[in-house]
């Protein structure tokens, strides 16, 4: 039994070390880019070997697309888990929004929010990583589509709502509260946009 | 009179390539980025000796603050002369950033809004450039909030209105659309951003 339970603490060591060094590279990519996280620079962060480094990721683009599944399970963690205990609707899309602008607040990724950092480094570029930030966008504005779908079906919003414009709306909040925060690190900017969505959803 | 003719000649021919040369430097750095914008990489684009360019430059610090002042020459011309040709208000307001969609529009830099790519890319700085470009959105946005001064002075908006909080969510709209248009190249949300002002500001 020893030389099994030996390769299964290396296995799980192995997947500690990969899980500290992912949570690392989340990070780091929200303040230097995704675009120019390297083995090099992401071995020096986390105080390993490049060669250490090579034997978790044989390159940067599996690095790259490593480090989004952790930024995604981070973000349905912080973000997509807690919204769900509102039900769609009106109050669903706010609790979704208010929590997204709180883990900005938190700075649950130093740099802002994960995604809307990468899509300004990859904007120049194509491939499976950019297809990737692409489709977890996709994804959030589907929900926000889903929110207020429910709300025009429950009565909250009026039976001809332009709901594309509504979802344009409260999505230009949040970018500029993003942009706001990071480049002049305006919290205040978090409160203008939760009463943006408010007001634009007949809540203020 | 020869030798200064020929003195005078050799300037304005300096000046004429000095110019070419920023014309370039201005669009470039909104594809490639201004922090990445180098004497290297431009000599390299207007096909002209590194050491050429540095005879203009004698900095990359200095080449990107020239940039800069050449896309503000840009858009004075592109969007805030013609802007000024419908007064101060809502309708001066609707103008000035329906120009400034236009020019989105018309791809006056490739790379989208050469300051709010600007903004992206310097992120993460601190200096010079990046004061420049915080000059620059910080006139913009008093530039926003004089057409709202106004817009309320003359009764076309509440006299209670929250002028902060309208500056908030015209500008999103502006921000939200340059970010689609140069991630997925979504020249619709352009239009999208031009009714998000309109709903806004009460002229849908």
């Amino acid at each position: 039994m020893a030389p099994n339970r030996a390769i299964q603490a290396t296995r799980s060591d192995g997947e500690r070390s990969r899980r500290a060094i992912l949570g690392v590279a989340a990070r780091v990519a929200t303040i230097h880019g995704l675009q120019h996280l390297s083995i090099a620079q992401l071995a020096d962060e986390v105080g390993m070997s490049k060669s250490g480094l090579y034997a978790h990721f044989g390159s940067k683009e599996e690095l790259q697309l490593a480090t989004i599944d952790t930024a995604e399970e981070i973000y349905e963690q912080e973000v997509y888990a807690p919204a769900r205990a509102t039900p769609p609707g009106v109050d669903g899309l706010i609790a979704m929004l208010d929590i997204h602008l709180d883990h900005l607040r938190r700075r649950v990724f130093p740099g802002g929010c994960f995604f809307d950092a990468a899509a300004s480094d990859l904007v120049s570029t194509t491939g499976p990583v950019r297809d990737r930030i692409v489709a977890f966008q996709d994804g959030w504005s589907a929900l926000i589509r889903h929110h207020l779908v429910a709300a025009r079906d429950q009565g909250e919003l009026p039976a001809d709502a332009d709901l594309e414009q509504l979802a344009f709306d409260v999505t230009a909040a949040m970018a500029l509260a993003h942009a706001l925060l990071v480049f002049h690190g305006s919290e205040e900017a978090l409160d203008r946009a939760a009463r943006s969505v408010r007001l634009r959803l007949g809540r203020a």
